[in-house]
Formats: structure tokens, sequence, C-alpha cells
């Protein structure tokens, strides 16, 4: 159970699909003696889309999860204490 | 034509086909509503993952394409301009 | 009005007065001509110290202010959407 | 001794002469109690005008120290060395 609807689970598993094919490109780019540079770019690009699948996840758990333990109180401590983690993780 | 030798094409394709068992894993993390936050946690650890792959052809790079335009006085400048330009976004 | 405590807002500015000593302390190595690898060192302590701040800041609000909008269903979109803008641009 | 220029260092020292006054910007900002956000945005700049600092120095890091290092052929393994470790910590 999590804060993701339909639409949501939709939407990133078509974005992280597409991650997955831009990490087989990169075995090919690899293989096939790519110039570095042109990996490294290749590399940011997959990095800054798990960063914005992270993000969206983020926001949906925030507006769900985290709201509901608050205004349930219920829990809100620890699932703060769990979120600020991952913030601090997710920040590099 | 790069600098990576046949040991570290080896190792890439090994960390990056890793990588890409991951991005499948989060699809069907997301498929099975497994809770936002084991998500965030495990995208933070596909990139990280993905910035390691990133560092090492970095190095090879530094230490060949870069090294060899230096010492061979040829497209010096064309290369380090690259470079400081794939490290100025790789830091995001 | 912010989430605050005394004992916070000593600790943070504590610790931003000696992140402004760092701060001194790399015009001076830029001026007395250090080594650039020390200078950059000194750079990233400096940003790391820095995030160390907002993170603790970041803390106190969700705790705070956010966790108040909630339970008082008080401008609760407003206030999410302004935090994961904040969120977002922190983790660059 | 480094590789920053008379006009580099002037350029460097009057950057972080603002870097300076906006850490004690910051300082004032926790003890007027503003809108922890606004710190947080505030923040944000700081870091970012901070690593564009780095990214100068970096540069001409490369194309001075790195660069005679390895046309002399002077201890180019270590000043490499050295550079993919401070890259390495840069990105977080």
């Amino acid at each position: 159970m999590n804060s993701l609807s339909e639409a949501d689970k939709k939407d990133l598993i078509v974005r992280l699909r597409r991650i997955e094919g831009q990490v087989r490109g990169l075995q090919r780019m690899i293989d096939e003696e790519k110039y570095c540079v042109d990996i490294l770019t290749q590399i940011n690009a997959c990095r800054g889309a798990l960063k914005k699948v992270a993000l969206k996840i983020l926001n949906r758990h925030v507006n769900g999860c985290v709201k509901n333990a608050i205004s349930q109180e219920e829990g809100e401590e620890a699932i703060i204490t769990e979120l600020m983690d991952v913030i601090d993780k997710f920040s590099d």
C-alpha cells in the first residue's frame, strides 16, 4: 500500500521502462566503444530521469502517507523521521 | 574509440546490467504497490551505482584521451573544455 | 514566524558563523595562492556544512509549519507544493 | 603556488566576499525568524554560488597544474588521482 494512483503508476512505469532502455543503451555504447564523454552525458541524462521519478514519488508520498499520518495523528513522528532520512540521502 | 580497456568494458557492462535489473525491480515495486520510501531508497541506490560507473569512466577518460591530447599537444583545449562541461553537469 | 526554537536558532547561528569563517578562510587561501586542490577540498567542506544547516531547518519546517498546516487543514496544499519545490532545488 | 592568475584571484575573492555576505545574511534571517522556506532558498543560492567558484578553480587547475604535470611527465599519476578524488567528493 502506498500513495500512488493508477495514473501515477502507469506514468512512473513508462518513465522507468524508458530509463531501463537508456541503461541498456549504455551497455551497448560501452560495448561499441563509443566516446567516453558521450557515455557520461548519457549517464547524466539517466540520473536526471531517475531524480524526476523520485521527486514525483516523494510528492505523492508527502501528499498521501505523510499527510494522512499527520491528520490522523497516527505514527506521524516515525513517518517524518523516515521522510527526512530519505531526503537526506536523496540530495546526493 | 575511447579510453576503456577490455577489463574496464567487462566490469562496466556487469555493473550496468545490475543497474538495469534494479530499474526493472523498480517497475515491479511500483506495480506491486510497495511502500514509497522503499522505492525511493532503491532509486537512491540506483543513482549511486550510476554515479560510480560515471566516475570510473571519467577516471579512464582523464587518464586516456585527456592525457594523450595534452602530451601530444593535439586538441587539448577542446578536450579540456568538454571535460569541464561534463563535470559541471555531472555534479547535479 | 518560523518553526525554529531558541535552541535551534542558537545552534544554527553558531554553525553559520563557522561557515562564514570558512568562507573568509577561502578568500585568504586564494590570496595566499594555496594549492587549488586544498581550496577545492575546503569548498566541499563548506558546501557540506551548508547542506547540514539546510537539512536541520527542513526538518524543523516539516515538523512545524507543514505539520500544523496539515493538522489544522489550513493552506496545506500550498505549503506542500512549496516544500516540494525547495526539496527539488535542494538536491542539486 | 597554484594555477590562478591575478584576474582569477580578484574575481574569486569578489565572489567569495559576496558569499560571505550571504552567509551573514542567513544568520540575520535566522535571528529575525524569517520563514524557513526563504532561508532554505537562500542556502540553495549560497551552495550554488560556491559550486560555481569550485568549478572555476577546477577549470584553472586542470588547465594549469594538471596540464603541466602531464606535458612535463612529472607526477602526473599522483595529480590525476588527486583530481579524481576531489571530483568524487565534489559531486555530492
